[in-house]
């Protein structure tokens, strides 16, 4: 284990932020590293270069009648930003009561490491062909894995697809995600004068661009929490009474929940409980905003230019295209006259259900089992993992969702933590999957 | 002139921002300049501690019997930001095509010096008593002024208050401003969660304060420009048929006033001209506004945090402390539930309208006329200088607008400027008041 804790922490101490150009190198240096540690159990390694941050692509043939199984994982890391608020640099990993602190220490180079580390346990005479593409752009909506897959399907070709990159449902339950959703993440830029102005002088004449980002967030999600792009509720597909049953036999704490990320209410969506919203229904969030003086105390000034970033988390049978093409029409038609508007797009990703009884799925259900002693919940998540729709359609494979993480891991935001216990078990469950696979 | 020229370019070389604190030594040092400048033209000089910046105090009593001039102007600056749209550096003064670039090159340096420089000109032997209050703290709302004021009005006592800190109306068209705007700044920070979240994990219940904001923003004005604050507009004072008429005979150009900002519309509360929303209306803008991810590319984050700072110009008889409450006891009834905020004040000031056919006024207006061959206009202001209506108050006498800079000259934006012609016949204008008021 201490071995496999050394290398998951050379491994996040490298700073592959893939949304900053200012870390590209490292981003590079994060993919030689797997390709080093990949060669040396054996794999066949390539680095493969796209116009953004390389795939590496791994595989380990032992018997081209043996089973395969496929692992995607990626490499990158989000931003670490706001800085002030780690308690330890995010990219010095830090051991605190069980848990490893660290900028992508649960998304997703721990849960990546894992299936690697398993690998190396059970050794080369395994009985199973192990493939794994492990890119470098999730986090910036994974652009050229879709091309990369696309073009590579036979090389790719697998039983079965083996993710981790979520979480659990809780601490000690073990999980296996059955949905995710998809996502659309785009951008508004307006401009009204051409130079920032003094509030005194022109105030009352000249247009504010923060205002119109304003009025148009405010149009396109209501205060009730209901958004309003025309159509975008209509493909939304209702639940079955199964997956009914099984959202209300999970007992889900609102209370709980609300208190774990010190919060005084859950608004949102009306006619639907917090669980509900965050797994079963579509939603948007502006996820930036920018426009004038940010500084210290005042300055009296109307920007010329304001700015904001949202993103829509979507559910079967939502059509990202198309609600990326309604949400372009709708942002031309609500925004207000007088200002120059330039739409950003930051990439697509298809909301997904995958089979809950395949063969797969129950390996998948034993493996956690014998790992952790008690059987696993069926759960979905309200985060995307865009390639997955992509890696289903192209590879026409099951796929099988085995989150290793918590939701309080604070992916995406200061502290971000994994577990050792969960890093252990995910350990354990993947050898343990690895192991059945291998099985007659 | 070119010792004066060189003399303002020396002033402006000192970054003198006082909203900044990064910069408290610069300001101080354009304190200490002007105690240098002012001493060696025989003033008793007063460098005035206050808890922010200083003030300077000067005076030269030739004769206690003599009128007694009060000049007032400030010698901080703006931020410069954004830095990269200047064309020359904002504190390396630079003369192009007849005008001076440099951040407070017309707001307010090169306006108070033209006073220094045309004393300087008429000696000491001028039969006038000339004083002079320069404050540091202007951008950011004069917080230690008034006090200083309240407890030296003796030694502040004057025939008139001079002050010129505003444009004129057209290059070329002398100006004397009769009326200027009232301000309260303050600012909203609001909270959700107590960290930022991932936006798939949590997006649907989470709140997010950039909709919070984004929601009390479109409630605090409308998209047809009106402000929504109840009560707002109730104070304010109906125009006179003289007003009316004196604002028609300016034949203002709208269309002008949109491409000289490069704006494509200029669009206001209904039912007012442009002109009219700058000078005589109140209006509320929103000066500067963030929350979430403002990098390059995306990422998929609902901010624990958001905020923005906003203010409001006023017009007679608006009072700007009742105003505040309104807009408190407002935003307190618009806040979203789920969301903790915090209010913040960055000061108040009182609306002013001044005499227009004071002896004064009419002096003033012989002195523009004889450095422009022909007559002033008589106009109001958009912007705010909170310590004129002070000043009326705790000294008691009439103050003078004598504005020399125009309003291109870039104040609060990139590339402020101020046209050497200006600076030349305001330094002019100055001798002749000067003069006139020395004439029994």
């Amino acid at each position: 284990m201490n071995k496999h804790l050394d290398a998951l922490i050379e491994f996040l101490r490298i700073p592959s932020v893939s949304a900053n150009p200012d870390h590209k190198e490292d981003v590079a240096r994060a993919a030689r590293w797997l390709e080093a540690k990949l060669s040396a159990l054996g794999f066949q390694v390539e680095v493969v270069a796209t116009p953004g941050h390389p795939i590496v692509y791994a595989e380990r043939i032992v018997d081209p009648q043996a089973p395969t199984v496929l692992i995607y994982g990626h490499y990158d890391v989000q931003p670490p930003d706001p800085l002030e608020l780690w308690h330890t640099p995010p990219f010095e990993p830090t051991l605190r009561e069980g848990k490893l602190y660290a900028r992508g220490a649960s998304d997703d180079k721990g849960q990546i490491y894992a299936h690697i580390a398993a690998v190396e346990d059970l050794g080369p005479d395994l009985g199973v062909n192990v493939k794994f593409v492990i890119e470098g752009e999730e986090e910036i909506s994974s652009a050229h894995l879709e091309p990369f897959v696309r073009s590579n399907a036979e090389r790719l070709g697998a039983d079965v697809l083996l993710i981790s990159d979520g979480a659990m449902y809780a601490p000690g339950v073990p999980s296996l995600e059955y949905g995710l959703r998809g996502l659309v993440y785009m951008e508004v830029r307006l401009e009204g004068a051409n130079r920032d102005l003094h509030s005194g002088v022109y105030g009352g004449a000249a247009p504010n661009p923060i205002h119109a980002a304003a009025w148009m967030i405010a149009k396109l999600k209501g205060e009730d929490g209901r958004i309003l792009v025309p159509g975008f509720y209509d493909a939304v597909r209702e639940l079955t009474e199964e997956e009914r049953a099984s959202l209300a036999s999970l007992n889900f704490d609102a209370a709980a929940f609300a208190s774990s990320i010190g919060a005084e209410a859950l608004p949102g969506e009306p006619g639907w409980g917090a669980l509900e919203r965050t797994w079963v229904r579509p939603t948007l969030d502006v996820n930036g905003i920018w426009g004038g003086y940010q500084g210290e105390g005042s300055k009296t000034v109307i920007p010329a230019k304001a700015g904001f970033k949202f993103s829509m988390r979507l559910v079967p049978d939502q059509d990202p295209e198309a609600i990326q093409k309604a949400v372009t029409e709708y942002l031309q038609r609500i925004k207000p006259e007088g200002y120059r508007m330039e739409i950003l797009y930051h990439g697509t990703g298809k909301p997904v259900v995958t089979e809950l009884d395949s063969p797969y799925m129950r390996k998948a259900a034993q493996a956690l089992e014998a790992a952790w002693g008690r059987k696993p919940v069926f759960t979905r998540s309200g985060g995307s993992i865009p390639i997955v729709a992509n890696f289903q359609e192209l590879l026409g494979i099951p796929v099988v969702l085995l989150g290793m993480g918590l939701n309080d891991d604070n992916l995406h935001s200061p502290n971000e933590k994994f577990d050792l216990v969960n890093y252990e078990k995910g350990i354990e469950a993947s050898r343990n999957f690895l192991r059945l696979m291998s099985a007659p």
